[in-house]
């Protein structure tokens, strides 16, 4: 087989919702998709991908560099030693040709919804999902027959009051989630901390909710809000300062006595060691965030995955950021600890197969081949028109 | 006044040398051209930025968000209050909208282009040399004359020999350089110790080499070159390893008695800072590269000085890396060590004005206002075309 031709666009996922650090009023998605001539189904295998939300489209790297590259490589360059399948390993090697090392941001998001794409395509042509291909490869078949998915919302709207804010937490415990997350960190510590009681008294107790700053505080206001948080037993008080100053988060962990969450805007294996290696994290309750989709995909996060263990992690301690169904597979296949997931918001990319509810806080895996975006109909329309 | 227009194109700068991590046969440069309506010598000003090499042309980014949002703002908002000159804080922070914190790479390059332009305007717009603005804003007036350049080169090409490699270096001392720079890592360390002999041979001592790895080495490799290298008592030894990996820096500083060097490809405050924070850098003798044309331009280099004083280092520790004349202006107005130099290479975006020779080691810096690029014409070729 080989890969015949790889297309991209990008989709809007604009909403008026806004963190504590950037507005979504212009946020956009690049989707790829793989089109192969392997024939499943009596059809040609296609595998898909999209960039996670808080990133941009990379459609200008990936027109000027990195599908290139995949595109002036012998074909057989970018499948397995027997040419039956493609082999996601060797295409990241292609598409990294040329770059040198440090400076990981947006080719990260780029090669990272590529490696998406190319894992669907990969499990699809082997006939079985994305995370029993995972299983089966890393983790000796042992798979996870369900994920601790947990819904995350609760961000600034305009005209959104505290019995809006109830109302869509409400909905996510109808929806089966059972623990639920909220933005904190754009409006003052007072008016956080009535929200966050606001949501207590939907969600019944501290363990059901955390809470994202999006790295909008120094290092004071870190503490003062750790110190106002404490009493209340949260899941995890995530993103407290700049993603990159270890210095803050390991401030924090030494007062802060509860779990702590940060990652996502870590964009490669060395990124997230350094978090690993200074930022005080504490490996029997810190939670990590680090998103495939944004940094590099599936490949890069398999080195990752060594870095924490060389570091005295679990790969438990693993909740990706980004909602999307490539983290869910991982979680499964690999031994995660769980998966974020938007069940109202950045539609139609956020959430899982439409007919397998969320109960009891936990999600099922798909039995269908590759990642399952076929079981997400709405998801596939955007596809479909790519591949058309 | 206000700008008119910013424009942007592409230049190659493909070359077949390679350092020890990647060749540089399609390195492509983004030019920008930010046209004002101020009207200086009977003509509008216009200011001119380019990225640096080692990094990618920034196209996409540039096209999709970085000139989009200067382009959509009010036209005063990009001006200093009294609207008389370019503001490029403004103008930055303007750049940044709707950008999360973390991922450092790509953007940096496309702000950093940018704001070299924003900055050869303001100063033409003021009248006088940037390096001028910059020591009268930020170092009370105090300016230096002229500036430690040193030669870089000593890539790997083919064919080349021992001979050749010699007569490359001969051409540097003979354009006035004292000190050069070569590439290693990209063979054996046997025949890099050959190559960095037969350098000697023409320097005479090892204070006038640097040895540059391109952070290709692991701990092991980088501890082996470092116990060869010591008895040659070099300038310094760049960038051993990955540039994220501050603990095979770390360990190298602690095992390596003399200078090393690093920080090219660091493309944020957040990351400098780490460097200096976990990277065991020395401020009595090691050296620090970072490159604003790289990483978020001359607003966020402002930051990153600042961040370097609270640890205590001297901005004379710093010679950026990329070889261009916006360093070339920082370096005299804000007091840095020296400045990289490509005598040889990345034409025409290396290399200072025509007219202002290089004696023993130094270079002079124009009167001309901005950044001086009309004192290089084929550097103003590409430009014009640009701005025509």
């Amino acid at each position: 087989m080989r890969i015949v031709e790889i297309r991209e666009d990008v989709a809007p996922i604009s909403s008026t919702i806004r963190n504590a650090y950037i507005d979504f009023s212009k946020m956009t998605v690049s989707v790829v998709a793989v089109i192969t001539d392997a024939i499943r189904d009596g059809r040609p295998v296609v595998g898909y991908g999209f960039n996670s939300n808080g990133r941009y489209a990379p459609q200008g790297l990936l027109r000027e560099r990195i599908l290139p590259r995949l595109k002036d490589a012998p074909p057989d360059a970018l499948l397995t030693d027997d040419q039956s399948n493609i082999d996601p390993h060797r295409c990241w090697a292609l598409m990294m040709t040329g770059e040198k090392p440090g400076g990981h941001g947006e080719r990260s998001v780029a090669v990272g919804t590529v490696d998406m794409a190319l894992w669907d395509a990969a499990a699809k042509i082997a006939g079985v999902p994305l995370w029993k291909v995972l299983a089966d490869r890393y983790r000796n078949g042992d798979a996870d027959d369900k994920v601790w998915v947990y819904a995350a919302g609760g961000y600034y709207q305009p005209g959104k009051d505290l019995g809006a804010l109830q109302d869509e937490m409400r909905s996510y415990l109808a929806m089966g989630y059972a623990d639920v997350k909220m933005k904190i960190g754009g409006d003052s510590l007072a008016e956080d901390l009535r929200r966050i009681e606001a949501v207590l008294a939907v969600v019944g107790s501290g363990e059901h909710l955390a809470v994202d700053a999006n790295g909008r505080f120094d290092l004071e206001t870190a503490l003062a809000y750790g110190d106002a948080l404490a009493p209340y037993g949260l899941r995890w008080y995530e993103e407290a300062g700049d993603p990159l100053d270890y210095e803050i988060q390991a401030e924090l962990g030494r007062r802060y006595p509860l779990p702590l969450a940060t990652g996502e805007n870590l964009f490669s294996m060395q990124d997230a060691r350094n978090l690993l290696r200074y930022g005080g994290m504490r490996p029997d309750r810190d939670v990590l965030q680090f998103d495939c989709a944004l940094s590099y995909g599936l490949v890069e996060y398999l080195r990752t995955l060594d870095a924490m263990a060389d570091l005295g992690w679990s790969p438990r301690r693993v909740v990706p950021h980004g909602g999307h169904q490539m983290s869910l597979n991982m979680a499964a296949g690999l031994g995660l600890g769980g998966n974020e997931s938007y069940p109202g918001i950045f539609q139609p990319f956020g959430g899982f197969a439409d007919d397998l509810p969320v109960e009891n806080g936990y999600v099922g895996l798909p039995q269908t081949p590759g990642i399952g975006f076929e079981r997400k109909p709405v998801l596939m329309e955007v596809f479909s028109r790519l591949s058309a």
